[in-house]
């Protein structure tokens, strides 16, 4: 028999992955939730018409195509696959694809029900995507993406909510961070200043690598790109800036900072548990953002952002809906998860694990056990019960797997008296119990 | 521009039904829970070779196939596509497909844990999956499947659990239903009883439609069996017992009925809240059952099962692993969904709905509803802001399509003197309220 085999790039999660991952995702979830985010869902499968040309030539070749249905050859026509381009076959041979990310969903979802949603429009939405990347460490095809929009309106208010929202949720995981902030126009302002506006694009990117590649590949780039001398170090200097109010080099950087001192004004009633840091090196590579970008980084921990996001116009104006603007930010559940095992910060009881083991030692006490299991899950107690009537060794080795903190032995002394011996299998400590007080006990 | 649609047979769920069919997850979760059952969670992407052969010939031409990437024209060889069965082509362009169920990934994951799994493995998964059925109303391309399975334990305490869990399941969510229970040896008794145990598998399929095409069809149909009169009216006697003491024809119906009794045994000292019946008329189709059989229907409203189940052998046979037995159920989501719309049973307020809208009507409003708003979620009541200064009617019709059940007015005055106006849109009362009381106002 083939040896079987998950598919490349893709994950399965057991149980105590699944809980810790179930854990993150409801923190998050709950954030959305406070700050009024709505949720959506959007299915897996798209049209290609929806998919193609949004995430430019490279994302074209990343997206999962799905074979038609029925006779696929059709579409081929007379010469089969004779003198056609993979682009052009993909294409004939499939019309449907997987999402890629949930915000060309979210553009789709606004515009196709622009009369039945309200803007300004919050949504959240935790949903999985696929990239046919190639698989390396860190790096999956299957994915979840974290993801909190709001879209309508152009207010500063927005942004100053998304900033607490990540303040918050990333407190209440128990990871410090760092939330950096910039602006595109503090770019453009920098850039305009240096003489190379035309060359925005490769400028950011330039940017972007500045902290990997270190200050002198950084200033060689730059001087590739035409600037003197004089220009790279005045570039080096604002860039170093941690103030807002101390990078007004231009109208352009002014009006981009001054966006950057709402957002904080906003939030200066009610101080941030992390450290909100202006950082003019900020670029996040994304050419959409328009307003201010956000990256979010972990203290302490080697380990990239955690997050990002940022203001983008016109989001939905591919589907033929303009004038919307929006904000955004996204959170790195891998990475997240990562973190959090890194500290050892995921909490020792997760939601919805058993509290006990009932563990039956003859037939008489089987039923007695599902008796005792019914009353205790009918108060809410998630317990578990052995299936079988088996020695107390294998039963106890079962109730370790299962990382009980109760085990609760039933034999027929027991079940004649209606009580329970109840072992704390973290002190190892054993107690006789009458079953009338067992939900208090194990609750 | 053409015109944006969803591919054909998946769903967008905008806010009010993907909170809706949150509820219904949520509620299933913690039933499953309860039950000692632990999360799994598989990928979509599986190997084609993990699934196909796996639900007959049929299922094979169901499976949503996907595009290897780079050159995928390159496994056709010299010949491309002429010549080769439609099959052979999808197999040569596509290694992976779209999960079809979960109770294939369930035995997978199983083969491939076997030394790190603890059996007996209850676990409980709920995750989408996809087929390329025609669509049709009711019937979807994409749709969640919600599962619960015991592995690698033949004791009816997994049976009594499970129709228990069905039980209290359906409870929470206020739909009365009928618990409909048989056992495939009851219906091989039958068979045999009439002298037809040859033709089984095309008996259960009459059994199965009998309810839908009515008695003379399914009479008609036994004599093209080659049954006689007398076996045709004794086979109807038999499948309308409604007692399991009253169908032991011989041996093997015997057997069947005598596990139904035991699972009864174990749940009669704990009353279920809705009727369990045994209905030696159940076959549910499904070949690979062995043992008993569930189906659920709801009680007062025109609609086909809502869940479904029963015990199989050697499910991880098919990835080399032999001799483990199951039982497992499931919950039909999208029908549930249906049966509480039509019975209007959906809580009115929702989880993770904001309580309010703040409304600023000025410029000095906004930042103190800013900080009104970040109060009130630190306190955990989730709140939403108007993020500009708007007028008051238009906050209204917002407030409105959010449902929320206050709106929280805020002007200069009320800026100046640390208050609130609350609105009550249920009542339409309106009262000044200090901010520091706003929390318990609202929450």
């Amino acid at each position: 028999m083939k040896k079987v085999q998950l598919a490349k790039g893709t994950r399965d999660f057991l149980p105590a992955q699944a809980r810790r991952r179930k854990y993150i995702f409801d923190v998050l979830e709950r954030s959305f939730q406070r700050y009024g985010f709505q949720p959506l869902e959007t299915p897996a499968l798209e049209n290609l018409d929806t998919l193609m040309g949004k995430y430019g030539e490279e994302g074209d070749q990343l997206l999962f195509k799905v074979l038609n249905s029925g006779d696929f050859t059709r579409a081929l026509g007379e010469g089969g696959i004779s003198g056609k381009s993979l682009r052009e076959l993909s294409l004939l041979l499939c019309e449907k694809g997987l999402r890629y990310d949930l915000t060309v969903p979210l553009a789709r979802v606004v515009a196709m029900n622009r009369h039945e949603i309200a803007l300004p429009f919050k949504r959240y939405q935790i949903q999985p995507v696929w990239r046919a990347d190639r698989p390396q460490r860190g790096r999956y095809r299957e994915f979840y993406q974290c993801d909190a929009d709001v879209l309508g309106s152009g207010s500063l208010l927005c942004e100053a909510e998304l900033v607490q929202l990540y303040d918050e949720a990333f407190s209440e995981l128990g990871i410090p961070v760092k939330i950096h902030i910039n602006h595109r126009k503090v770019l453009e302002g920098l850039a305009q200043e240096a003489g190379i506006s035309g060359r925005f694009a490769e400028f950011t990117v330039e940017v972007d690598k500045l902290e990997k590649t270190g200050p002198e590949a950084f200033e060689q780039a730059l001087r590739s790109l035409g600037l003197e001398e004089a220009a790279v170090r005045r570039v080096l200097g604002h860039l170093a800036a941690n103030d807002p109010e101390r990078i007004a080099v231009n109208d352009l950087a002014r009006t981009g900072a001054e966006e950057i001192l709402s957002v904080k004004r906003f939030l200066s009633g009610t101080p941030l548990k992390n450290e909100l840091v202006f950082d003019p090196g900020l670029a996040r590579g994304l050419s959409y953002y328009t307003g201010c970008i956000f990256e979010v980084k972990p203290v302490g921990v080697q380990m990239g952002s955690l997050g990002g996001g940022g203001r983008y116009d016109e989001l939905t104006a591919i589907f033929g809906l303009p004038g919307v603007s929006g904000v955004g930010i996204s959170f790195g559940a891998d990475r997240i998860y990562d973190v959090l095992t890194e500290l050892e910060r995921f909490p020792a009881q997760l939601g919805g694990m058993p509290r006990a083991l009932l563990a039956p030692l003859s037939e008489g006490a089987l039923l007695y056990a599902f008796r005792l299991a019914t009353e205790l899950r009918r108060q809410g107690i998630p317990v578990d019960v052995y299936p079988e009537v088996a020695r107390l060794k294998k039963q106890f080795a079962h109730a370790e797997r299962l990382e009980v903190p109760y085990v609760v032995i039933l034999g027929d002394d027991e079940c004649k008296a209606e009580t329970a011996q109840v072992k704390d299998q973290r002190t190892g400590e054993q107690h006789c119990i009458p079953a009338a007080q067992l939900a208090g006990h194990l609750g």
